[in-house]
């Protein structure tokens, strides 16, 4: 803190605080920069285990954590709450809470939001899972669908209470599957003195002809019999052509169920767009090989926002924890070294490091890919919980997960079954005028919608 | 499960699943009656510890479980989630979730709501803190004026901010106080750049004359100079005569601030008033000795909607804990017996029993009541610590709770400062049509209102 410089610092403007944010600003901890981050929660989410959230395992408490807790001790670091709504490249300004920030160097690192590909009215009936918000309202509507159901006597209205259908394979939809079905079965079985909650249909859907495309193929049969063994129905090459009140229509089949998740796949914050610069697949900006944008090096776009073909695999670099983190650190490198007059790792450009894919399917259940290595069943489980617990080194929270799954697992308990915010208390508005969230706050009253 | 008897069994009504029902359909597990419990919550909230929650200590599921799984193994309960909108006393029903509910026996303990003494307007400036979402509502609110502050240049807006006034000097007020002193002081403190949130103001209005009065004056006193000790300004006689969005008006003064909490009192539920039988203070109906209504042996109040002079003391049974679950415990027996034609505990009539009072201040901060040992200080709040883990007892939360507290009390953080539920995600609406709680939520754009 003591040292000074002739020349001003530097400073850095992150926008958003997921895995790519969060590693870029952490990245950034020895560089003499002011480093500012923006976000519109006050918390970091752990977004892989949300459906744990989701499917009444966790809290959410349990797998976010404020970001200022996180960088209390990186002095050259400060947080602020609020949402971007404007970006000037040219007078190097980003706008958000109401006030003009300005920067030398910018990392976008906004994410993603769902994609209804076009018919973004299914949301109101189908939510996506990227929120806690939206995590806590798919808890809700899943515990008050069994509660419905016991009330039911009509059998149709029965049965598409106890029907709940995942749009798309990816892992959230693979692992909100086999959570929900160990819901129905497991936990909630006992509770219900009328209905049979172990018949509750689970319906994964599919557009493509297998689950998990982003893994191998072997690693897919692997987790399509895991699913079914756990006794979920998977409907692979199914597109579905209609979300409506009571259900959808797949495949040229109309399924009765008041509990459709929308899984289906992401397309880029808006953000990005606000860019103008070229965007490629899903609304990704199309980034140079450093990370940054055409004509401005000093402005960056990584994670789920980010287009970029990695030039040793020419893949592109998928949308995962991973990609993000390493996009996060590499352009800390870049910024650190500009800052400091060093050789830039720029001229070599990012290069994505496949650390490996898993997802679960359930209770000691889940399929792991480790380069040339694949494998299942209650290995790859335990790989996985001891990967995650791991990851949630940090978060205070790793006692309480442990010890809240250690009781799921061992008593097939889920402590978190509470049907909240879905009465109108929870809509009480928030008063302080500071921000521009509490402004969009209190316009609660128009339909929802995330991206706006 | 297996007996088979004459006449039918007789059927017993439960309304709300807080302390006094609970107790009630615990007591009555081994009673030849089907017992059905009716709620609007699918969980039991052990409310005492409600203001953890809105100070960031506590998750939700860390003091709430669901109804279904604490009578999981009681195998003449069932349980019901729903809102009663009717009570016929003569036909012997109540209406819930769209069905009629028919009955030999109704226990009605549907608890209180905020007392706003005829402003019912100032509700949406000053929330109170009954349920789970106020409490994160309150949480949410408070964690974000911190944020505001940091971003706040004009200083009367900045110390609005940061002024966070609890109207009401029961042991709600007293803790919550506490508590957010905490917050501001031991807790976020390192987390801000800019603003000294250890200069948060915390303002604890009481219109009488001394702080929790239901205690004895050097109970009072004790808590009066430890809360001052933690820095909260106390004003004794002050009534607030006005609250709006900025701020209140109390004794003559006008204060700012964009975080006022009410626990200034309560009154009992309205359903008490719509079954047409004298009140008493508060809303509350004036039952008979024995907790029933007048003409009615069939049908009892109890807890917080009841108002019943003890014979013994001539005092009114308080509205706590105690006082709710010993009088669910009583009309237990009284139903037992009559289901069973044995000899009934209601000639003698309910009698409450102290078993003394203890308010917790902050962090080794507590007064103590039991009988006429009164103490503070570091064994009262060991004492409170321990009675209220053990009490969590069945919760399966003890342990997470446990751990949380440890947590927060050596290393003074709190895990749970989710800024949540303020944004348009968080109203997107229930669509099972099933119950009339839907039928609420789907009205969410009205004014908030809890009683409705």
């Amino acid at each position: 803190m003591a040292q000074s410089r002739q020349s001003r610092r530097a400073r850095v403007v992150i926008v958003g605080c997921g895995f790519g944010g969060l590693f870029a600003v952490r990245a950034l901890k020895s560089t003499p920069a002011d480093v500012l981050v923006v976000d519109r929660n006050n918390y970091h989410l752990f977004q892989p285990l949300l459906y744990q959230v989701a499917s009444a395992a966790l809290s959410p408490a349990d797998i976010a954590r404020p970001i200022r807790s996180i960088l209390r001790d990186q002095h050259n670091a400060r947080v602020m709450l609020g949402e971007v709504d404007g970006i000037d490249l040219n007078e190097r300004w980003v706008s958000a809470a109401g006030a003009r920030v300005p920067y030398d160097y910018l990392v976008l690192a906004p994410g993603a939001v769902d994609n209804y590909f076009g018919h973004d009215e299914w949301r109101e009936y189908a939510p996506g899972m990227k929120e806690v918000e939206e995590a806590i309202l798919i808890r809700s509507r899943l515990l008050r669908s069994f509660e419905a159901a016991e009330l039911e006597a009509d059998p149709a209205e029965h049965d598409a209470h106890l029907t709940f259908i995942i749009v798309g394979a990816g892992p959230t939809g693979v692992e909100l599957a086999g959570a929900i079905k160990e819901l129905a079965v497991d936990v909630v079985a006992r509770d219900f003195r009328v209905t049979d909650t172990r018949k509750a249909r689970v319906i994964l859907i599919e557009a493509g002809p297998r689950l998990l495309p982003a893994l191998h193929a072997d690693s897919s049969a692997r987790a399509l019999a895991q699913l079914r063994a756990l006794g979920v129905e998977v409907r692979l090459g199914a597109s579905v052509t209609r979300v409506f009140a009571g259900g959808v229509e797949a495949g040229g089949e109309r399924l009765g169920s008041y509990n459709v998740i929308w899984a289906a796949g992401v397309r880029a914050s808006p953000l990005g767009a606000a860019l103008g610069v070229p965007l490629g697949p899903a609304g990704r900006v199309r980034v140079l090989p450093d990370c940054s944008i055409p004509a401005h090096p000093e402005v960056f776009v990584i994670g789920d926002a980010a287009y970029l073909v990695d030039p040793v695999t020419a893949q592109p670099v998928p949308g995962v924890s991973q990609g993000a983190l390493q996009m996060g650190r590499y352009v800390a490198g870049v910024i650190d070294a500009a800052v400091r007059g060093a050789p830039s790792p720029r001229a070599q450009g990012f290069h994505y490091r496949d650390r490996g894919s898993m997802a679960t399917v359930g209770k000691s259940r889940a399929v792991v890919e480790l380069g040339r290595l694949h494998f299942g069943g209650l290995a790859a489980w335990l790989a996985w919980m001891v990967l995650h617990v791991t990851v949630l080194i940090g978060f205070r929270n790793r006692l309480a997960v442990l010890s809240s799954w250690i009781y799921s697992y061992v008593f097939f308990r889920r402590g978190s079954r509470l049907i909240t915010g879905l009465r109108p208390a929870a809509i009480l508005r928030p008063i302080a005028p500071a921000t521009s969230d509490a402004a969009a706050a209190s316009a609660a009253a128009v339909p929802p919608g995330r991206d706006g």
